[in-house]
């Protein structure tokens, strides 16, 4: 596609669903002068437990959506696409398209000291094997333990984030990474932020915990810098939300997720 | 559409996933003579938090598919699809369309002594008050107390099923029916019935379980029977299942749901 964005132009932001509110959180937090289009794959979420092929296909009609829109860099903030999809969506475009797996890694890997990292997910993020896999591009000498916590996305979402509940199933999923003796552990979904109290709490103050999505914001921050494509506007940027179905509960998860309301948001239909 | 169904032709059934697959082990138990194909939603799942409009959608196309195999019957077994498509699939077609709605609420209704019904399943639909609009249709003086509890899906696939977390969960959804005093529950979502040693472990033996998709079976055999179209070969029926996506451990997951070991499944794409 040819290139017609500045640095006016809106970051593209998507995910599956919600989830990835919490990147965009990061976003606004980190970059507040930057124009940001959201979207969330609300008709077709999760992505988690789906076929390769499948999330590939869906990030492709939505990253052509952003495109559409002419973004000057889109950002997957959702862990699964990141980890099966992000190859093929850089081949749409030469606007720099990142994932949220790359920024957490790295940053796991400046934090550990023991060489011992463990990544919790969905599903289809640890059988992707997409943090391991990036880690030991940095460098292969680090242990990596992985485990998928199915259950945490319903918790995130109806907000038993830390009565007994969601304590006693952090147990559940969690204890076995004080075996393998970890010092940083790597929220490798973006429903997991909303649960850092009660992770912390069951594997222990002193373990590292990395929220991908803040990486991420910092690592799209240090990308619009170098390229210098960063929004120079005084005023607060312009927020819009856009999703594939108007999901319940959407606004009440929604503000969980953000820690702010939503007033516009819009529902599209993706082409495919 | 045409009439090209005899008592020979399968019955189709459909869901947004494999919680289906407790309504096809009831009609396989019910109806071993039958033919039966099998149609899950893998790729769109679930159905549970979507609105309306798009469940409609994807059930029009997912009945234009089984009447293209030229079933001679649909069961809708999803609860959600059941409680807001029904009616515009009942247009689509001659052949019968049934859901697990009214199936469960008559068997409530005839169940109840107290005239006090409690009813649980997903949020769209505990939304909808379907199982209570039925209910009042046959008895307007009973009533009906209604509860979504999103986390039995997950627990149900995980098979955390009878584990100290499920009881913990079901106490947390289920205690307030207590004070209800209600003397049956409708366990509206399919994959329920997995849990269902450890809901009545919680609400009490003397409480009566009404498992929508056996009655729903029961319900098919009656109206199969009423139309002489029940299928008189004395060999079993052969099963065909399709999914819309492969799903991360459909296998493991639909032998847990259906109780036997699915060998052939094929992929398909499903036209709007």
């Amino acid at each position: 596609m040819k290139k017609n964005y500045s640095s006016k132009s809106p970051i593209g932001v998507f995910d599956s669903g919600i989830g990835g509110l919490t990147v965009a959180k990061s976003l606004f937090e980190i970059l507040p002068n930057e124009n940001i289009i959201y979207l969330g794959d609300t008709a077709r979420l999760p992505y988690g437990t789906k076929s390769k092929e499948t999330v590939t296909k869906y990030s492709i009609e939505i990253t052509k959506f952003l495109l559409n829109k002419n973004v000057k860099m889109v950002v997957v903030a959702c862990n699964t696409a990141s980890s099966v999809a992000l190859q093929y969506l850089k081949k749409l475009t030469d606007v720099p398209v990142i994932g949220v797996i790359r920024p957490g890694a790295k940053a796991a890997v400046s934090k550990t000291n023991n060489y011992k990292i463990g990544v919790i997910g969905t599903l289809g993020t640890v059988h992707s094997f997409a943090y391991k896999t990036q880690i030991h591009k940095i460098d292969r000498d680090i242990n990596v333990f992985s485990k998928a916590c199915s259950l945490f996305v319903q918790l995130a979402e109806d907000g038993w984030t830390d009565n007994k509940i969601a304590e006693m199933v952090a147990k559940e999923y969690l204890t076995e990474f004080k075996s393998h003796d970890i010092d940083t552990l790597i929220l490798g979904c973006t429903h997991y932020p909303i649960l850092k109290k009660t992770i912390s709490k069951v594997v222990g103050k002193k373990i590292h915990l990395i929220d991908s999505g803040e990486e991420t914001a910092k690592e799209v921050k240090r990308i619009l810098e170098y390229k210098d494509l960063l929004n120079k506007q005084k005023k607060a940027g312009r927020h819009k939300f856009f999703v594939t179905d108007f999901q319940k509960k959407f606004k009440e998860i929604s503000e969980r997720f953000l820690g702010q309301p939503i007033y516009d948001v819009r529902k599209v239909r993706l082409e495919s």
